[in-house]
């Protein structure tokens, strides 16, 4: 039986995941590639991460270099994470012809556009279903199962810390710092949680889907961000009676003229089913012009999920490996000379729906004052709340316009915020009919 | 640029499809594979079909024969459907040495014991995506993306034209002919519904997931099928008070004396996502022991679905033979080695919640004498509707059984029916709690 051998790079949540796999559930394997997947080395700095492994003598060492550099090792798998440690020994893998698999999506989406030519020059492949969607299999869904489609759209949940936070706050009318301290204390976010909750993380894998979805170079730095502290108990009440839910969606459409890329807090109708996304779960929504909306669900983190996708990674490179072939599928979907300058849309020229909430004194005048200003900024409402106190204080004032040019909407935001009948900064929350219900 | 050459057996309403994805799109197949797929014929009694697909000449045959022994098509793609004629030609065409790419889940799923041994004498491979679940990629993910998880369950809404007319009666309360006849009318249903509607259909997916799920045989006569004709809004109501929607499920578990597989109306949670699969579109959760619950939904059948799913397939063997390479993945998941003799379990062993309803003689002691035999047949009962009219007459008497025995539950509802209060035969629905909410 053919034997492949295995270097791990980081024996973290992931690498010991995997290495369990690799340990415990080799028949399975074998039985479903006739292959023999070893598991040669783990390298980790702290080398006491493998002490529950059960480990043969040998496999465990510091010495990432000595992993990347092992002739016998036909596959690096590198869960280091993180940027420069991370890139070093990825290159230096893929300068000794290894095929690597990885769930680095801050690497890929950052360094993409270096690694993967590299990798190509050296006729070595990159797998990385892992980094976005945890086990759901996105990656390779959009890169074999859609080849035939032209890919429109994908709206996807794709961090779990911050639907978690959301779904708390739904269901329970908490603040925003309640819900966090909640997922903190439950290991849905971490110590410092910034790169999930402010939408950086979900940045990271939509760059990723944007490119092997549209065919197009890496783009993570025009993707418009933004994350989910400033939502409140208040829009979440307010969304559900308007029939919607508010989650962290990550966008992206093909247009005329270029991408539409932006991660932001989202209105979506109730009875679409990434509403019904909980916790710490994940979902996408692929619409492409052939099948039409497809939906995947499931674990987009955690320890065995993750590690499942990242082993289902080693096998697709070990199949090839033992079949002689190599760049089967292109890493990122599509052919190097096949890939489109298509640029990523200024936000300014986005069209869409939007929740507005005002905080306004509560008198006579202030509610078409406001409608006034986004008339005249071409903004048409198709809905309003207000509800007076009869007291002359601070009221919420809430509006859902029809579809607006983002940029008329920042700028009529920008009168009214000045308005001195208008106290706190208006709220705007974008609206989005989100596909496949 | 290699070329490699397709013939299509069919062109009805998926050939159609999958024809004009080979004409048009080649230009986005090539960028994703540098590969050019040329469909060189299409074969169908009636040639006529082909008209509306401005073809080239010579392209459309009525000779299938020609096409399966021509030697320079490599795939033959098998969309005629049915038993007989469809597995003559993909014998043949397997005899020739030509790799084979099918949705007939019926032949599959009927004949697939004797056609795939038969393929891997030959050294050619068989690609089957579009036989479930239209453009999900279900078999994919449960072969490639699912390689180092034990499958543990699978659960799903597999055919369309049954969870139409179960969305209709749920939404509009409607008898099940009313439904039937509106899906017949609006395409979702055939002039003879009974393949769908009886589950035979369901029965033919689920027999092809359970094979490669669980590396067993193919067993659709052991399959437990049970259709949704007798399914009434008088249930459906109960349902939904209950918290439950009734779906057309098709569940498979692995257990510890074999595996269960059975296709029923089933009741499964409101807030579950399944619930909310509607209309004609199809979902199906497979539980794996590393991935947990992973949820895939989209459009099960149509004519552009399945078609993009075909043309995957075509593309995935295009990309092996590009690269000399067969039997990449087992065509059944597990290499024939490792195939085990699963048994399929009595349903008279199935442990399950069940939903009964009787109607009985409204007259007092009629619930203690139904509730005492259920007793006496180890069902106990978790939750009682019953509302007297106070008249005497027939009322609906409806429980919700802990989990029970089948065999006791069927002995139970003899005995149940053959009281003299209770008037028709008792209704029972199974229960699931169908994970993935």
């Amino acid at each position: 039986m053919k034997e492949i051998a295995v270097g791990l790079l980081g024996c973290g949540t992931v690498g010991t995941g995997v290495a369990r796999i690799l340990l415990e559930k080799q028949a399975l394997i074998t039985s479903r590639t006739g292959l023999k997947l070893k598991l040669k080395h783990i390298a980790d700095i702290d080398t006491a991460r493998g002490r529950g492994l059960n480990l043969p003598p040998g496999v465990m060492t510091a010495d990432a270099g000595a992993v990347v550099d092992d002739p016998e090792i036909a596959i690096v798998v590198e869960l280091i994470g993180g940027l420069s440690i991370a890139k070093e020994f990825m290159l230096r893998a893929i300068d000794n012809g290894k095929h690597i698999v990885t769930a680095n999506k801050a690497l890929l989406s950052t360094h993409g556009n270096r690694i993967f030519p590299r990798a190509a020059a050296k006729g070595v492949d990159i797998a990385y279903e892992a980094s976005v969607g945890g086990c759901m299999p996105i990656i390779r869904t959009i890169r074999e199962s859609l080849v035939a489609d032209r890919i429109d759209s994908i709206r996807g949940i794709l961090n779990g810390t911050c639907n978690y936070i959301l779904s708390k706050m739904t269901e329970e009318r908490c603040p925003f710092e309640t819900a966090l301290k909640e997922a903190q204390q439950k290991g849905f976010a971490e110590a410092d949680p910034s790169l999930d909750i402010d939408g950086l993380d979900t940045a990271h894998k939509l760059a990723i889907l944007n490119t092997i979805a549209f065919g197009m170079a890496i783009n993570l730095n025009d993707i418009y961000v933004e994350g989910i502290r400033s939502i409140t108990p208040l829009d979440i009440e307010f969304a559900e009676a308007f029939g919607y839910r508010i989650k962290l969606l990550a966008i992206s459409k093909r247009t005329d003229g270029g991408v539409e890329a932006r991660i932001h807090p989202t209105m979506i109708p109730a009875d679409n089913l990434l509403s019904s996304v909980s916790g710490s779960l994940n979902a996408v929504t692929v619409s492409g012009d052939c099948v039409g909306d497809l939906l995947l669900h499931g674990h987009g983190a955690g320890m065995m999920p993750t590690a499942s996708a990242v082993v289902s990674d080693i096998v697709d490179l070990a199949r090839n490996i033992a079949g002689g072939l190599n760049g089967r599928v292109p890493a990122f979907s599509y052919r190097d000379e096949a890939v489109q300058p298509l640029p990523v849309l200024s936000m300014d020229n986005l069209r869409a729906c939007y929740y507005f909430r005002f905080t306004a004194t509560d008198r006579p005048g202030v509610l078409s004052k406001i409608a006034g200003i986004l008339g005249a900024h071409n903004i048409s409402i198709q809905s309003v709340h207000q509800q007076g106190s009869g007291t002359g204080g601070q009221v919420p004032l809430v509006m859902l316009s029809h579809q607006a040019v983002e940029a008329d909407v920042k700028n009529a935001l920008a009168e009214i915020a000045g308005l001195d009948i208008v106290t706190d900064q208006p709220v705007l929350i974008r609206i989005e009919d989100a596909g496949a219900r």
